[in-house]
């Protein structure tokens, strides 16, 4: 690995300067879902589906509309948030295989350094509850990369699925039920379950939240709370059956909504809310393949797995009573930059050894202007496929409804899109900027200097 | 003329005896925007297009995400709106002629009654300001249907376009000059301006709403504000040039949003906030076949001109402080239910003489629950194309992009979508529910024995 001291370091010092040490250090609750798109919350537009308390936390925070995570699948989408560094450098994405499987043998190597572990520094105490999908063997599990306590299933919720007689795969991940997936529900290094009660997953991570919130309600604490839903097989809690005209998609989301309402509740109740950030997001766009069961990138062109917009660009909430100026902010925003921020806040250290691809958002948080994110890159496996540069996106490469199957298209001539003007990303004008490409592409090129061969941890695999 | 009494009209009278009739009748102001996209508003979930003041008015009053028109086109729709009765009952649609044009020689017939018609009889004050389209010739003007005034564009504001060397008519709507467009604008019954400058025209059009509301404060006021924007050609003031990351067709939603603003500043100034019923929507979808300068469906199927949802439902606002229940209502609404509502809430007389359209929608304006429309008809010109009844629509003909030519599309067996869970009408469930479509198609033809065959109005023209 090598040690690459980035601008964003140097930018990050300027402001750490400015943060008000006084008070109590601020407690961080991450709650990150799986497989929502872009349009499924009603303050992102969803017409049906009821999200009563993501739409507050958004209408007294931030609602960011250009939020992106690091790549459109699970394991190198939570490889990024927790790094904060693109998932390229550690590893963690591959276009063979582009998640950990239960045969995997791979994982977070030990090197990275996960926002858990910079707080555990600083006596936080950390709990990941949820899906981690960065290794389920025990050198990769999140009690070896900086949380003190773990609950959750160690990968996807469709993972170690069974044959079931007369029923495809499809139709076992349609038709679900508990027993037909045999995924392990672990609490810190032990399997407590298996196969896990999927109906009560949601509302046990809710609940393992809040226990861990009133235990450590004199802080400060750090809560990465990665929801295994909307992610297929769908499932919710009985009282959530047929609760949402969306039907059981939203079911499953009005679930993880209540959850929210739930855990803003314990903040209120513990008189911590004035001194908490959460952040809501989630790992990639819906998947689309599964129609009805999928949900929705609302204007956005595509879903998982693509690196159209659909694919990578999130609904995301910042909330702190009392701190967060409420705004909208269409200025690009990322998972990258959670890292970062939370360091500013909390006064953690920030890892200067080595690349980082984050920035800090907190000017923009406390007092709104602009977002110091000026481009994204878009990685397809380890592949650049598509760069943004402020209000421009080239694609060099791109995939359409990846999970049928739809070859890479390559274009000799880069698409490009204004996605400020056309979010849906339906007209091209690489035409009329062929000067705009060229300097994206000379960006590309400055990317990719930064970025050093390191193991792939996801084609390590058993008996290979 | 047939007489019919409808349903419609006994609902009614069973809401009518619940009205609190103390206080000063309440004012009513309803705002139609032109062409505007289900997904252009901030509080809908369009990225870039920054609507606050709409937003606002969303988040303190209610939000209808199952909003329709009477038609996607221009005409048709306004007729329903005005009349509270579908287009085909008042000779307003056509198949071969779909709006009014400037050789058009019919226009809304003596015979119908608007809610202003209905309103002057209480002794409301009432102006339409903006866009007319329901007939430009004088016994059809404003004037001649309720209004004691009138000021604005008597059809839309790319109408009367003149050559223009070296430019074709795509070019010349969407590279425009107001001198391009020999548009006139009317004060009453005069043309006072032509062509109409209109740079200033939106800003025009909320000055004029806020001179109505200063002059008429003592109440009770009736205004029909319908901005000929965002409908191409686009224009906007200066001040608000480049203002939108959306590009110009942003900055024109966000003139028509700070117009918004403004209105609710004066109705704030003369204390009249708590008496006064605002109504934001729009005619139809946005005019897709204009690239970026069109609008967003958002996660809406197609756009204008189309019976698909993007074409005809639209997103709408009720605001009326201290009285309306804030809230997101998801069942079905129609500009064919503001004729009943508005009758409820200010007690003016309700037709009813003649098939009526729409329901009464203040009991879910002030108390929630559930809409009492059930069902809406999607009409293409004469022509039942489709029908929502409950969660389910079936759609018998269709076409998509009407205005690049796509012929018609006859289904022998009909699209089935369900729009709550599939709002964006991907997923054909028609094999699954036969009996839903023979309910739907037995609803189609009771709908159809009470409509009576009148004049067809569109089609009259000069020298034919």
């Amino acid at each position: 690995m090598g040690l690459f001291l980035s601008l964003t370091v140097f930018a990050l010092c300027a402001f750490i300067t400015k943060i008000d040490k006084k008070g109590p250090p601020p407690n961080v609750i991450v709650i990150f879902a799986d497989d929502m798109g872009y349009g499924d919350l009603g303050v992102f537009g969803h017409p049906t589906i009821q999200t009563p308390n993501l739409d507050r936390m958004a209408n007294e925070g931030q609602k960011w509309t250009s939020f992106y995570v690091a790549a459109s699948v699970c394991t190198p989408s939570r490889a990024g948030l927790l790094t904060g560094r693109l998932p390229i450098r550690s590893g963690m994405c591959s276009s063979k295989r582009r998640v950990l499987f239960p045969d995997s043998e791979g994982g977070l190597p030990a090197s990275e350094i996960t926002i858990a572990e910079a707080l555990k520094k600083e006596k936080y105490k950390t709990a990941c509850i949820g899906k981690w999908h960065l290794g389920h063997l025990k050198p990769y599990l999140p009690t070896n990369n900086g949380f003190d306590y773990y609950f959750g299933i160690p990968y996807s919720n469709d993972m170690d699925r069974l044959q079931v007689e007369g029923m495809n795969g499809r139709q076992v991940n349609m038709e679900p039920k508990s027993e037909y997936f045999n995924v392990p529900l672990m609490r810190n290094e032990d399997i407590i379950e298996r196969p896990v009660d999927q109906t009560t997953i949601t509302k046990r991570y809710t609940e393992e939240t809040i226990k861990f919130i009133n235990e450590n309600k004199n802080g400060p604490f750090f809560i990465y709370l990665a929801h295994n839903l909307p992610h297929i097989p769908l499932f919710r809690s009985p009282e959530f059956e047929g609760k949402s005209k969306r039907g059981l998609y939203g079911d499953v989301i009005q679930e993880i909504d209540e959850g929210v309402g739930k855990i803003f509740e314990a903040l209120r109740e513990n008189g911590l809310e004035e001194n908490t950030l959460v952040v809501f997001t989630t790992d990639n766009g819906p998947w689309l393949v599964y129609n009805e069961q999928g949900g929705s990138a609302g204007l956005l062109r595509d879903g998982k797995g693509a690196t159209f917009e659909g694919g990578v660009r999130v609904p995301t909430i910042f909330s702190w009573k009392g701190k967060i100026k409420p705004d909208i902010i269409s200025d690009m925003g990322s998972t990258l930059d959670l890292f970062p921020t939370i360091s500013v806040i909390t006064g953690a250290e920030f890892p200067k050894d080595r690349t980082m691809d984050g920035y800090d958002l907190s000017e923009v948080l406390f007092n709104g202007g602009e977002s110091p994110r000026k481009a994204m890159v878009y990685y397809w496996g380890e592949e650049v496929y598509a760069y943004r540069l402020g209000d421009y996106k080239a694609h060099f490469k791109s995939r359409e409804r990846v999970y049928i199957n739809q070859k890479v298209k390559e274009h000799d001539t880069p698409l490009l899109y204004n996605l400020n003007i056309d979010p849906s990303e339906k007209y091209d004008v690489s035409e009329d900027h062929p000067d705009i490409i060229e300097k994206i592409k000379s960006e590309v090129e400055k990317h990719k200097t930064t970025v050093v061969p390191v193991e792939n941890q996801l084609i390590k695999r058993k008996n290979k």
